[in-house]
């Protein structure tokens, strides 16, 4: 912005936003990776979750509460050639409040995992609400299903141009230490393209949810 | 004990006892599954990290403060046949500062990820210190090494009569919730025998640890 019409503004607003900025600034980074990481800390509650029987919404829930999850693939390292693997990865579904229930992530030619998915895209994320404070306070076992986790298999792919921004900022308003990661670790955004969804949250056993009945629903 | 020497010194004991007895009675179930859950609540410190350059030793911490984890397993869902399938499981691998290493767990033949078992029992399990409070308080994202987590893949096969006892203590201590889980479900003890175990605790890629060394560490 350039121009005395709207110099006068913007000193307005950056006097409105100096004590915000400021305690930024001397605030110490807390939480997961710094300030702002729009992740429920466990001093936050959580939002309520959804009626249990309304499953895709349950699975969209929890896609977008977690900021992290273990991802499945096949291993194509000389030990276990061929056997699942497991893997931790940070993840976003998007900014805080605006979950698109696809999961991102930010990822490295260097990690094992994706050595895997070079060779095979397929994999299953698997993200529960043990990871937030839910369970806990409830007093449900990680493996009761009243502490609700979600199975999502599918393919992960590279991000392409259009959704590029959507993905970055993602993940960086969750994960603003991404930010720092070193660039020649040739750092990339993915997602998981969902084909299967398996919802964990009640008595009875999974229940299934196509991607279409999980993209469809609307959080207000 | 019976006998009338040995009462008084029973008598003294219960009144050492007894405050501590009368406040486990009255208090409320809280953390994951009730009372007695040794788990590390997100109100108490966990146990300080072991230095990073003990790749064994620390492998050997995340497994014991983890109560759960991610488990995959190669799927034997019509849907996904053949592709790596991600699940939750709890786990404990003893009981509060016993731990022994082993993952033990508690499945029914009704869990998709015990299907999978069923017809090939290799699967790595992922545990991670984000699902602690460790991460968020030292302000490690879950995908940073600093946020260690470890990989261990191998076989999963039921627990021996030999080793049922440790894994029924280790498991009912840390998940006294399991001691309520419906016998129509047919729930088993289980294990991972492990035979590959690779450590992310710092930069420079994944550590690899023997199971030798991991099983020789010792905690004081």
């Amino acid at each position: 912005m350039a121009g005395r019409a709207r110099g006068s503004a913007r000193a307005l607003l950056a006097a409105l936003l100096a004590p915000a900025l400021v305690a930024l600034l001397v605030a110490p980074a807390r939480g997961r990776g710094g300030r702002g990481h729009g992740d429920w800390d466990a001093a936050v509650a959580l939002p309520p979750l959804p009626p249990r029987e309304d499953a895709a919404r349950v699975a969209r829930f929890v896609t977008h509460v977690c900021d992290w999850g273990a991802l499945a693939t096949l291993s194509t390292d000389q030990a276990v050639r061929g056997w699942a693997f497991a893997d931790v990865l940070s993840l976003s579904d998007g900014p805080p409040g605006a979950g698109s229930g696809v999961p991102y992530f930010y990822l490295s030619p260097l990690q094992q995992s994706v050595g895997n998915l070079q060779e095979n895209p397929h994999a299953t994320l698997t993200m529960s609400l043990a990871q937030t404070n839910f369970c806990r306070k409830q007093g449900f076992d990680p493996q009761s299903p009243l502490c609700a986790h979600i199975i999502l298999s599918g393919t992960v792919t590279k991000v392409n141009e259009s959704e590029m921004d959507f993905a970055k900022q993602s993940l960086f308003v969750r994960h603003p230490e991404m930010k720092t990661w070193p660039s020649s670790h040739n750092w990339f955004f993915a997602k998981l393209n969902i084909t299967n969804i398996w919802v964990l949250d009640y008595f009875g056993g999974p229940k299934i949810v196509t991607p279409e009945e999980y993209y469809n629903v609307t959080f207000q």
